[in-house]
């Protein structure tokens, strides 16, 4: 069977009324899971996974436009996160038995349906991307929503689907396809943005940090601190444990430390497991072959130090 | 008064005699001063440091690639550090009042003389590159002196200047203008090479780490340890703490640890304050404003472990 994740991103991360309607049509599926919704209230964005087969995954998604671009007026739209449309992205990832091809195939289906059926424009983006300057989301996201009214206009960023014209609620869509990306932040005891921002700059590649990161700061209302908010596109060639170790490294010259760190979405039990095999063999010690999958998410909690974890985030635990 | 710095690196770090006849022509002239010369002999390399007025370099540079083509024979040459010409590179990099476009043109003034003199092809190289594929030094080395008698009648490497055929001796020279560039090797209490290519791994970009950073592993014969050797292309995005600290961090996997380090050439002034600054933060302090050369220089020792250093190799205090 083939097996992808399916993670869109909606534009409405606190009425929880509006979420779950919204996310109905995802619930309670023949061929695939939802298997979580996590509702920021500062970024305002409802970050929604789905596992399973593709091809049952396409008409509701379809529906869930529907009600996104009914119930999502983004005009009325603020949050601590960059946007520019109600359902703001929809990435098609490779599990097990798919080509990133066929994800990118998927991809291209949906943005057909949805541009077609209620007038939104898609970019196409990652690995579907048709041009270079597509690649990376942030690049096309860049003006937001407020921005995109005009920069749709400018044929560079002609969308691949529909109109060269926002949605005037809905604005635009970026659907894609990539490799599994893990949302991660580091949570730092300072409310102070400008100590986030200047390790965030430390880190990621558009400043000069690593080939695989992008990261920025963040201000969490809730908790009156600050994080370093990042998407890491290549979890093997830039391990968690080289991400924490160097926030923490830069965090000191501030005389700020690292409090605890929260996966958004799903993680592979690999990305865990080669950070774990770093911190025992820094204490001398070996993982355990046989260790289990309770293990592995207990000791992501202590060492990792996830905070509001538990195994249903580990992607193998929901195959 | 237009200054830069020329580091013309040869491939010849053990016979000191003639290391000595070959930079004689670059001695005791007018214009510009023959900083420091470097002899490695694992490397079997000597890395030779002018500044000064460029105009008045070339022609002394000229006769001293006459005197390596003479005294060094590439096909009796073995090292530990890649190579392809008894003179393997010469980058121009302006340090006061000269234009990196200027460093370009006095790049391709000595690459036409030494080719139209001596027949040794030349490839222009870094900024001075004059196809993508001709910016990254390693790029244009890979296969190195053995290899280069094919690689050269590849159209796509037929040299910039002077015929497609190896000089039977010399080989052939990449000439180039740079931005300022920092040599710098940090040693290891092992001598696993495995361990320093593992290190080297995690922090170059083309595996995945720093953006600006080349690195390797190197087996010092005459210390018996092995060392990260680097390039670090833009010092202000990859600042030497935050390397020195990476290093650290990888290392401890392995029990390993930093013992020293070594800056090759010389170093810009604001490079040392720069991390210096970093270590003073952690504990709590700010480097003084008013901290003299001298001062910098004794740091540099103690707190960034730099082995084998002395003011000289401070850029500034030569000018």
């Amino acid at each position: 069977m083939k097996i992808v994740q399916c993670v869109p991103n909606i534009s409405e991360g606190r009425n929880l009324e509006k979420i779950k309607k919204i996310i109905e049509p995802l619930q309670n599926q023949n061929g695939f899971k939802l298997i979580s919704y996590e509702p920021d209230k500062d970024y305002n964005r409802t970050v929604i996974t789905l596992i399973g087969d593709p091809e049952s995954m396409i008409i509701p998604l379809i529906s869930f436009f529907e009600r996104a671009k009914d119930l999502i007026d983004m005009n009325q739209h603020s949050g601590q996160h960059p946007r520019m449309g109600a359902v703001d992205v929809v990435p098609f990832i490779p599990i097990q038995n798919i080509s990133i091809e066929e994800c990118i195939n998927y991809a291209k289906s949906l943005a057909e349906h949805v541009s077609f059926m209620y007038n939104i424009p898609v970019f196409l983006y990652a690995k579907a991307a048709q041009t270079k300057d597509r690649e990376q989301l942030p690049d096309i996201r860049k003006g937001e929503f407020e921005g995109m009214k005009e920069k749709i206009q400018d044929p560079t960023w002609k969308p691949d689907y529909g109109q060269a014209k926002i949605h005037p609620t809905f604005g635009v869509v970026a659907i894609g396809a990539r490799l599994p990306l893990i949302a991660y932040n580091i949570d730092l005891d300072t409310n102070d943005e400008k100590v986030a921002s200047s390790i965030a700059k430390a880190i990621r590649k558009s400043s000069g940090g690593f080939q695989y990161i992008q990261a920025g700061p963040a201000y969490l209302q809730e908790r009156d601190h600050v994080q370093v908010t990042m998407n890491i596109l290549d979890y093997k060639k830039n391990p968690l444990y080289r991400i924490i170790e160097t926030v923490k490294m830069e965090a000191k010259r501030y005389g700020v430390h690292v409090t605890s760190s929260e996966v958004v979405g799903l993680i592979p039990e690999d990305c865990i497991t080669d950070s774990l095999r770093y911190y025992f063999a820094v204490e001398g010690h070996k993982l355990p072959k046989d260790i289990t999958m309770d293990q592995i998410c207990q000791y992501a909690i202590e060492i990792l130090k996830f905070r509001d974890f538990d195994i249903k985030k580990i992607i193998e635990a929901n195959l």
